[in-house]
């Protein structure tokens, strides 16, 4: 069994931006020489989530555009009484989820057709790291 | 170590329907022969989703209400203007997640008493997916 | 390979509780051995949820304001139906996620500067358990 680790880095220059990662994990599966297993995509940061969607930019903006209807950026949160100003960031990274884990078959993305993995910042301008952890054999 | 993979299919009669998939994940755990591990349950579609929760038909309607609340099904989405008309199908499926991994002890999904593995069709009356990934000693 | 499983158990106070559960994980990883590989925190509970954000108070307080607008605890749930009275605890299960996959580097939950990992009690003052399994090298 193999274990292989390695991390992806953003600074995006928008404070939301959405970023197809999907070549990315696979150049670290490739890495890995795994070719039978799984691999765990986790954003390290809880105002940022990782998805897997499609890679449409119109479904993009509904994304973005619904985030803020049930959970708006201009609410006053409990949590900006630390001087934050991203509760919503953290209700969006709850929403969408901060990790996904993703099957490999025969060294490659087990996926359906339109299966992307996506990054999706929510409080960016900003170092931030994905952590890519391949097991299998 | 052990790594077994297997695909559940469906083509749902309605266009939302709630699959209860916890049998049939057990089937592949069994002819995985993993005692001690977990099994990835993914849908391969990204207007479904997968789950575990309760197999109680009034909460399944609640589900479904639910979800048409927070993301309607008749919403002028912009994902639309690709000629689609289910955008509220890949919303559904960032609210409750295309996957799930679970626990496996002694050869058995390690779940509490109410615990049951949905897939949950948000787009359906066609042909789709979950895929089934099994690791562990 | 190793595979290593622990519960953890919650009786609290209150009906909503939010339990930072993070060294609880850690001393799992510590019993197990392992340096590389992953750990499954899983709620076996249908009304409770386990997430990675931030130990700050103020924020917890944001999480439950917010769930309770978007799925309301003095709603009508056709759940209710069958005698319970925590339809919505099903819906923020549903929301928050009752798992989480983290990340062991080096022995150690391989996590942002913020991140923390929460047991999220959504229907308590009874027993609840989570499991945690822990595979890796």
């Amino acid at each position: 069994m193999k274990c292989h680790t390695d991390y992806l880095y953003f600074n995006t220059k928008k404070r939301h931006e959405f970023v197809n990662i999907t070549d990315k994990v696979q150049e670290v599966i490739d890495s890995s020489g795994v070719q039978d297993g799984m691999a765990l995509v986790s954003a390290m940061h809880i105002t940022a989530g990782v998805y897997v969607n499609d890679a449409e930019s119109g479904l993009i903006h509904d994304i973005e555009s619904w985030l803020k209807e049930i959970a708006p950026t201009n609410k006053n949160y409990r949590h900006h009484m630390t001087g934050e100003d991203n509760g919503y960031a953290h209700l969006w990274n709850l929403i969408v989820g901060h990790q996904v884990t993703v099957p490999i078959t025969k060294g490659t993305l087990d996926f359906g057709p339109w299966q992307q993995i996506y990054y999706a910042e929510f409080d960016g301008i900003r170092k931030k790291r994905v952590i890519v952890k391949v097991m299998g054999l």
